[in-house]
């Protein structure tokens, strides 16, 4: 018998609408597809992840090549260090529309969009998925992205969370506009809608005003599902205020442990269920007939990184041209604080090296960008596999995995064919998906539109 | 045998992501389908469009509800007056990925959006529909979309053309910025992309600054197709120096011959050859067994209309709320002036009218908004309808048509059956689609993108 949604792993595919998967490496990989930018290479991924009961595929995103090392594009151009991007709403439907099931989330920025346009992308994509449309929301990381949308700096890790919780509000304002079943469509009194049941937002706040009614009925969920990725400070406040689905980077067990529990308590504190908020960290893993084998593609796949992989990529995610340092060189206290991107990466460098003032050495060494070691990697037979994604399960360090790629779709197909059946065998994994919509599957419940929309205040 | 592109007529479907078709009525026509917010509706549309050998499905949009008049939202929602817009970029893929041939356009406007994104969601369907993506450029009409975007009226008229023009030199130049074949992917040599045949965009102007390289690589067509409806004054301008398709409405084939003359100048005034630019007209098609039995179809069509329809739709169009005029009460001359919408409607009541100042009842009379007569009509058996097209075509009132329809998607399904074989029979329109993208069936040559870039001055 399969387990409720909630007593069950989640599962989440690590996409990128780009030429390599989170691993730059992927794309040297001799498996690698090369057709990244067609729809036929995201549909039978799609595919091969449904097949695999998977929940969710979820695409993260830049608006920006990753050119903040060197202030040039040249190296990642040459290196192809995630030198492409396509419009990542756009390539998840292309993969709704060749599935029934599967879950699909998307980035989009609340610092360079507007509102009124992200509520109206995913309230579609609902639609037109019957249900399955998840929202990443991210607050955009660096200047490169900045300089692509006139800015000349990237706004301050504060400030961006300001501006993400208003734009939340007028988000969930907006899918909140109409209510259920308010569409009649009735061609005999020529009565399309009930009026009653739809309403004006009438948001003003310090960022962003907007009237409403919005111009997309509620969707299958009610809300489209919330992804969130914060970690640190106001990040991980945001998340524990909004996130559904909370994407996390835990370097090992003992540290997912605590940071799980701290993160529910958040959860609770914000007057959440802890247990409607699922956790998940990014994982590898590398499947072979036995260990050895399984180590042996690990290191062929580690022989194809190259050092401007974790450069480009650690610049881009500090928002701190590394260029500008010596490899042996500590960064000083205004150095420090001069990192406005994932100040998480910046944690997790001085805690794990014990050290105040890191080296550029440190910070590639503890972040482990732009190799498999940074995320966890489980290496083995299927069974060595489940065995490790059943103690993290099973010991509080999380509520299910975004399994990353590191050649593609390889990782899919061989996890898919291999530690699927796995998994599903010892009662950790459901044996086909529970509902029709993503939030069915993961037991989360549908938003009342009426209740939100008195809440917020709108009339 | 097929004639080329340029011969022939170019055949473009009207279409609305939105509850009802251009004519609020048709959603009250029995035959009309009520699921249109599901792919299934779209898709379905497509294939019907395609076995037509149609060039271009084409979806317009507005950024709110059409609630001018009397401010309020409640008589459009009761009646269903484009009371539904999804996001027209989403739902123009649903129907790419259930085509191969057919050409696929959706508007999104310069004013509300950033150029970085628009640019790179066009980018991303032309890459995913393999050529076959196309933009309809509008700059918004009105008060209520400002609304729903945090501004408290609209922009005015020739600002926008301002911002619009700045706009589209940034779009273009991000599609640029990559040129064709820069990309080796040569796993050996571990070499992505040349980076000499890669360029930053360094935009600096009045409205923009962006940097780029652009995310996205050079796109099957180059660039995506750029549809314009631009008719009045600046607007006319602008259709002339960007538009590959231009999008006009004609209230008959006198003044259309009139137009087309003047609009083809104005395009060889801005040093483009004018059969470089195809000019549709919209026009509705009611087909029957006879001329008699279209006339009952078109008569119980007519029968459909409400009053509301044409005067919220009004309202919109010309960003005035005409509830606040009695119906034989004539527009003074600042009120006049305060229409800051569809100027060329003010333009074509004045011009039918023969008065300067006119009424609210004539407003009604000679726009024909929200009615059959809102366009040139054709009615008849396939072989009158075909005839009517052939007038036109051959006489040098227009390029091909914009066909709206009455209901959906029976006017397709009618026209495609009926029409398209007589006008093929007769060598006017395609036998079969020319080539693989949508520059190549409307015979349009593919921008260098090198010479392009060399044109704007990037490096």
């Amino acid at each position: 018998m399969s387990p409720s949604p909630t007593d069950s792993m989640t599962l989440v595919a690590f996409l990128q609408a780009q030429n390599c998967s989170n691993l730059v490496a992927s794309w040297r990989h001799p498996e690698t597809r090369s057709d990244y930018m067609s729809a036929a290479y995201y549909q039978d991924i799609a595919r091969i992840l449904e097949h695999g009961k998977f929940h969710l595929a979820f695409f993260d995103d830049r608006l920006a090549l990753p050119d903040r090392y060197g202030d040039s594009f040249r190296d990642v151009v040459e290196n192809g260090v995630r030198a492409v991007k396509l419009d990542a709403a756009s390539v998840l439907l292309t993969m709704g529309l060749a599935t029934k099931r599967l879950g699909l989330g998307a980035t989009y920025s609340t610092t360079y969009y507007e509102p009124f346009h992200v509520a109206r992308v995913f309230a579609t994509l609902d639609l037109l998925t019957e249900g399955r449309a998840a929202w990443n929301v991210v607050t955009s990381l660096n200047d490169s992205e900045a300089l692509n949308f006139g800015h000349s700096a990237h706004l301050a890790h504060d400030l961006r969370y300001d501006r993400a919780d208003e734009f939340l509000r007028v988000v969930q304002g907006h899918w909140s506009t109409w209510e259920e079943g308010a569409i009649l469509g009735d061609k005999e009194t020529g009565q399309f809608a009930d009026s009653s049941r739809v309403h004006r937002l009438d948001h003003t706040g310090e960022w962003f005003k907007s009237r409403g009614p919005f111009t997309v009925p509620r969707s299958p969920q009610g809300h489209p599902v919330l992804i969130q990725a914060g970690q640190s400070g106001r990040g991980s406040d945001f998340a524990a205020r909004w996130g559904d689905l909370v994407f996390v980077i835990y370097p090992d067990i003992e540290v997912a442990r605590r940071s799980y529990a701290a993160f529910k308590n958040k959860v609770a504190a914000q007057g959440r269920d802890p247990r409607s908020v699922r956790i998940a960290p990014a994982v590898y893993a590398i499947v072979g007939e036995s260990y050895a084998e399984a180590e042996d593609k690990k290191a062929a796949i580690d022989a194809l990184v190259r050092p401007i992989d974790a450069l480009a990529l650690l610049s881009e995610a500090l928002n701190f041209d590394l260029s500008r340092k010596r490899m042996d060189e500590p960064f000083s206290e205004e150095e420090l604080q001069a990192v406005s991107g994932l100040r998480a990466i910046l944690d997790r460098v001085i805690t794990a090296s014990g050290v105040k003032n890191p080296t550029l050495a440190d910070f590639l060494h503890y972040s482990r960008r732009g190799t498999t070691d940074e995320f966890p990697t489980f290496v083995g037979s299927a069974g060595d596999i489940a065995d490790q994604m059943e103690e993290w399960f099973t010991s509080g360090a999380c509520d299910g995995f975004v399994l990353a790629a590191t050649h593609m779709p390889g990782t899919y197909a061989d996890f898919v064919l291999h530690v699927v059946p796995e998994l599903q065998r010892r009662g950790l994994f459901h044996a086909d998906y529970e509902g029709a919509t993503l939030r069915e599957n993961l037991g989360l419940s549908k938003p009342a539109a009426h209740e939100w929309k008195r809440a917020y205040g709108a009339h």
